[in-house]
């Protein structure tokens, strides 16, 4: 029995020995067990040479200090959390004071389901070709707000803005207020450019989920021709803790197949399959899988930096929303309600198309481990509070 | 006569104790006096309780201070600059080590000249209207790439990229590459949501000349639905000098009167009267006027925050190209060739239309000061080099 077993640790959790997430707890480096945290800066003496990188204040020195870091920073808490003893001076607690973890610094979101576009082309665009022609030859993308990016947990106050009126625009607390559901890869390793897409797996630390809220009235009156802006930019929400790159490999898998731009061929494939799980007020509305996305993230970060434009420690991109073919799997509420259209049913009678202020969404994520256990991607969690008047 | 006199200032410089000019050389904060800058480290002791601020290796502290520390700050330089003799250890140096002066945190970029945009789109939609319905409405702007903001003086590699070709896109270094000549507003203070219109100055700490590289090939085949992403991301340059606002009081002008939404209106005008001149490769090409633009950086800032969005120190943001009505005042050479058609004559008998390698763009920018002088805003230069293969 582990020393962790000891503590309450249970070994069908999606975050134990397989996962180990990193995070910050109450300003202190942190690794997650279970449905507790191990502060690292107790047990600093046991990481040796990496003693300072685990006791500091955020993830920002580890994620600068790169690949070979991490492996051995891995390795070595592996070995840790499986010992029959726990390190002197190690204590599990709770995860309530974690923070974000990291500094973010360029944010990107990319839009790289099929479906998700297809039926987003429908919705805005019903007459014309749902995929505009640039689509399946580059992972379309944007820039979005680092500073507005919070941690699990945080409450998102519904925005106000400009949307189109039937004589004119009026202002006001946006009513098609969204949510989507996303993959969110979080960057280190040294300052680079033109990252090739078998060199990706060196500056991708780890996953996160994201919550990229939308406000769709917004969105639509402001985003042409220069894309979102203030319909994303109030909020982001991401998971308080990062699963390692590492924890992942068993869950690779080949992405469906399609002709690209040779900057774009993948040498190997890193499609991921990752089921995530959005609950809408305690239903569970959708179960889409990330691994039918059409373009990965090895692919996304090489179009990124192909340009002669670095990645840096820090940089977090996003999938894009998380749809799949099935009106069980789709990412966001836009498209299950088909733009307003219909009502999304939720367990307790409720119905709605967007979201409604004091609605909770909890989106989750598991992949599949070694020898037959369950990979975590830590939950992103966001109450609606009313706009400010 | 005065120290800086003595000293080779000459008084009818636009960098003068009028304006006084912010950057770091060689890792020192330092202002700017006439073509040589002023370290303030080695006379930190001047500046009493502002001595840390002053003595950082950049000028992250002093945009986070905020507006009470700033005024105080130049009042004791203006005092510093206008003495009879130098301060202890005061030593002028030359402009050569200047480095970007503070961490850019999130980049945006607006697109507020109305010739501009109404030229734009002439030249990308001639068969139909060619501003969209929301822009009059509110300032159109998009999030760039803050990691890749360089400052004046960095070379501006050629970026590859996808672009449209007769039977599908064609990777390669860009065809097309431009220049948008743009006035940048770098922000400080307090982290904060809806910021006023009134409150805007409070979070605006200067001003820089801003050179928003296009790659209009790649721009235009990649940024439906999204907005513009690798056709801009691989530089943008900005002035090494912050010309502080308040050396912009005597500039301020009203802007172009047209109807806005109540959270749009100024209660004092914050248009500047900046004339800005665009030299390529020694040819004055063209001379915008900033006092044209519909949206001011007060409305610009009210928009960007009125949806709950923080700004916070280092937040960089950027009219979007400056245009005038008259072929002489374009701030782009998408414009000026309107869209590649016409040749641009260069001094030297040279014919453009986009940029070649190695030709250099300069841009400068003057504004009225007190008592008849003249403020600068310090130059944006680059030079072309060649694609990486």
């Amino acid at each position: 029995m582990t020393w962790i077993e000891d503590a309450g640790f249970r070994d069908d959790q999606p975050f134990g020995p397989q996962t180990l997430p990193y995070g910050v707890i109450d300003g202190q480096v942190a690794v997650r067990v279970g449905d507790q945290a191990l502060p690292l800066r107790p047990i600093a003496a046991s990481f040796g040479g990496l003693a300072d990188v685990v006791s500091a204040t955020s993830l920002d020195p580890l994620l600068a200090a790169g690949r070979s870091v991490w492996t051995e920073l891995r390795a070595r808490l592996v070995e840790l959390v499986n010992g029959p003893a726990a390190p002197n001076g190690a204590t599990l607690v709770p995860l309530a004071g974690a923070m974000l973890p990291f500094t973010v610094a360029d944010y990107v979101d990319f839009y790289s389901s099929k479906h998700h576009a297809e039926n987003a082309g429908r919705i805005f665009r019903p007459n014309d070709e749902p995929l505009l022609p640039n689509w399946t030859h580059l992972p379309v993308g944007y820039h979005g707000r680092a500073g507005t990016v919070v941690v699990s947990g945080t409450p998102v106050v519904r925005p106000n803005g400009q949307r189109r009126g039937s004589t004119g625009p009026v202002f006001g607390p946006s009513t098609k207020l969204d949510i989507e559901a996303e993959i969110g890869f979080v960057c280190g390793g040294p300052v680079t450019a033109r990252v090739s897409t078998s060199a990706a797996a060196d500056h991708v630390f780890g996953v996160v989920l994201v919550n990229d809220w939308s406000a769709r009235d917004i969105q639509g009156w402001e985003s042409q021709p220069l894309g979102p802006f203030l319909g994303k930019s109030f909020a982001t929400s991401v998971s308080a803790w990062i699963t390692p790159l590492e924890a992942l490999a068993a869950a690779r898998v080949r992405p469906p197949a399609h002709p690209v731009l040779d900057y774009l061929a993948e040498d190997q494939p890193w499609g991921l399959d990752l089921l995530l799980e959005i609950d809408w007020n305690g239903s569970i509305v959708s179960r889409p899988r990330f691994a039918e996305m059409y373009y990965s993230f090895a692919q996304q970060l090489a179009h990124m930096t192909v340009n002669g434009a670095t990645v840096r420690p820090g940089d977090l991109f996003a999938s894009g929303t998380v749809s799949g073919p099935e009106r069980d799997q789709l990412g966001c509420f836009l498209e299950m309600s088909w733009g307003g259209r219909d009502k999304i049913a939720l367990a307790d009678g409720q119905q709605r198309t967007f979201l409604e202020d004091d609605d909770t969404v909890r989106i989750t994520a598991t992949a599949p481990g070694p020898n037959g256990s369950v990979v975590g991607v830590a939950e992103v969690v966001g109450t609606v509070h009313p706009a400010l008047p």
